[in-house]
């Protein structure tokens, strides 16, 4: 039955064609005593402020935030196994590559993952998937890359769409191919059986299929790296680059020469380097969690934007570098530790995130015909999401209409 | 019916007549392929290891860790209004007595809750013991302090018991009067008539009731704080103090003489302060929350504990300093940012708070005849707790033995 939902402060963040970036990064469109109605379809029908038509179902917001749900961009959620020992003795001091060297880090998630079957990366994908919806996030890009191997990257991206079926009354999902995320030291001829074989194979299987890899000293490295990139794209796969999250590469402004659609970390990078992307039409992806969980450095996301860059911020969720499944908290760390606005960080969460992963025709606004992806907030001033510190669910969140989390305290229904 | 969980890692968390300091912060009792059965009375009946007795319900842990249920210590998690405007101009730079003077910060609050009916505080403060009991939180201490009149005060005080009668199915709740949270600058004898009228009036209201204070420049200082501490205890009520949060007083030793419970926050107690502390009946409690949100700097927890004090950690959650409802955050917080380990975290905001809050005989370990308060993680490692990133729900939280978030996804009991 339709859903009205009224007295909201309704932020109905119109999405255009193009990315946010300049004056569009502090404008939400914002209604107050706004009103939505979502048709059995699960799309808007209607926004509108003041009087509400009237509706079967209807939740009194009175007064409180009604947004577009969230879209994180950029995680690796399909894994297996966890790395929870890790954490203590990083804590303690141990260096990551005595840890790497004792069996831990990103070989210990390889290892499992090549030991798990499709069934079980579709399980706990799901779950994680499932609890990541209940924090708000309406639509997620799940990464592959600990599989490394041909047959354990196709398995993953095959699990990770079991999963997305599983959820996908909850949350929308956008697999990529992270095939160079590490180099895999049992196998001597990594880097060319990935350019010669791991690569086409995939494009020939998942036609289209983005491509990501990891650029950093031990992983992807200078002309592996730009190969990497050129033959994806020769093979049709646009590209994702994770950059400078450690080192500065000297790799950005090539890797923007070549059409990457987006650079992730950026924490190295140097002013230059953001100016660069800044000016280009590649998504510039901040990942705060990262830094937040490592060494406190953060992306000059300040310095981006003021550059007219377009920004994204995601949960970079894994079990390794960002142990955790809520983008909000990665908003709160945007807005703690970078420098942004309530509204550049909104938009970088959803406005570019849509666009980022090509579901901006369909989900990130409140308009008309747009899938009904909401989050009514606990609180009146969405400043909340932002500035507040982790408190579980922001609110009532729904994936096409249909509550989520329909037992969140605060929200009633009449019909 | 009595439930079963089994196949669980239980962390039996095994609590004493006294805090847990030295190496009991160490010790968490863990049983693998553990089981605990709660009776229909809401009470653990027994526990065990290995293959479990029969029961009408049941939960597979698959190995999860049950732990029992958190002991937040320290919020003031009554209030109403919003300040999250503060938060944009506090980011932007704008200091915080421009903030007061312009009508905003702890004034603010005060405002509001004047203005506020019994009905209207209760209201709210459940929504929010609500909240945080869908992350964990079993019993949670909430503090008046935005009243600062007798009236409000006592206006605060029962508003807390009317939330927590309404919450009493998911959350146990303690209150505490803190009468001497600010200076009100529109009443010019407000010290003596705190003195005077407003602690005789709330010990005769509810004798025993435990009295709090916040000694910091600008609040409650010298001669005047040793007043309060002092009327207090003659009233027959214990107290508590907020003392060395951006200054440190030099009235520690002092306090502690006089016999206070708790001395709470601590960032900017020097080193001699803390091993007074230690060496003292009082616990030090941490509120990491507040150096997160303000300016990053906490409690040295670490150096308290080596010197052997008794260590409770609390979310603070306030509108003002500590926006947030999540215990688990803290506790992030803490393995983050103290040096502290998983087990003395948990002692900490379990073991400890229980002997703080005066529960300890009832709940905050897993023996029998304590109430069934449980925490079913998602993970099997209880690092994930403390080293994760806030991910909502961190399990299936049972109060007296009844699920409080049923939905949470991974959790199916099979009669």
């Amino acid at each position: 039955m339709p859903l009205l939902i009224h007295d909201a402060r309704v932020l109905s963040m119109p999405i255009g064609r193009e990315p946010a970036r300049g004056a569009a990064m502090r404008e939400l469109g914002a209604i107050d005593r706004g009103w939505v109605l979502v048709g059995d379809d699960g799309l808007v029908h209607a926004v509108g402020a003041g009087t509400p038509p009237s509706a079967p179902i209807r939740i009194d917001a009175g007064g409180r935030v009604l947004m577009p749900a969230l879209i994180d961009a950029h995680t690796h959620a399909c894994w297996s196994g966890d790395r929870w020992s890790e954490w203590a003795r990083k804590r303690a001091g141990e260096p990551y590559l005595s840890i790497l060297n004792s069996g831990g880090g990103i070989m210990s998630s390889v290892r499992s993952v090549r030991g798990s079957t499709r069934e079980d990366l579709a399980r706990t994908t799901a779950l994680r998937l499932q609890r990541m919806a209940r924090l708000g996030t309406g639509t997620c890009e799940v990464k592959s890359g600990y599989g490394l191997s041909t047959e354990a990257e196709l398995r993953m991206l095959d699990a990770i769409d079991d999963a997305a079926a599983a959820c996908v009354a909850q949350i929308g999902t956008v697999a990529t191919c992270l095939a160079g995320h590490a180099i895999d030291p049992g196998c001597p001829d990594f880097i060319a059986r990935t350019l010669r074989e791991t690569l086409p194979a995939i494009a020939a299987a998942r036609p289209g299929t983005t491509m990501d890899l990891y650029i950093e000293q031990g992983a992807w490295m200078g002309d592996d790296a730009v190969r990497f990139v050129a033959t994806s794209l020769a093979l049709g796969c646009p590209v994702r680059a994770h950059v400078d999250q450690f080192t500065r590469s000297g790799l950005l402004a090539d890797l923007i020469g070549m059409g990457v659609r987006s650079v992730d970390h950026l924490e190295a990078s140097s002013a230059s380097d953001l100016a660069t992307v800044a000016h280009s039409g590649a998504f510039a992806v901040a990942l705060p969690a990262t830094g937040f969980a490592l060494d406190m450095r953060f992306m000059d996301a300040r310095r981006l934007l003021d550059e007219g860059g377009t920004l994204v911020i995601a949960s970079n969720a894994n079990p390794g570098s960002a142990p955790g499944l809520g983008l909000p908290f990665a908003m709160q760390l945007a807005a703690r530790f970078m420098g942004l606005t309530t509204a550049e960080i909104l938009r970088a969460t959803i406005t570019n995130a849509a666009h980022l992963l090509g579901v901006a025709a369909h989900v990130g606004s409140i308009e008309p015909g747009r899938r009904a992806d909401l989050m009514l907030l606990h609180d009146t001033n969405e400043d909340a999401l932002v500035h507040g510190l982790p408190s579980g669910a922001p609110g009532l969140v729904l994936h096409a209409g249909r509550a989520v989390n329909p037992d969140e305290p605060g929200f009633e229904a009449t019909p």
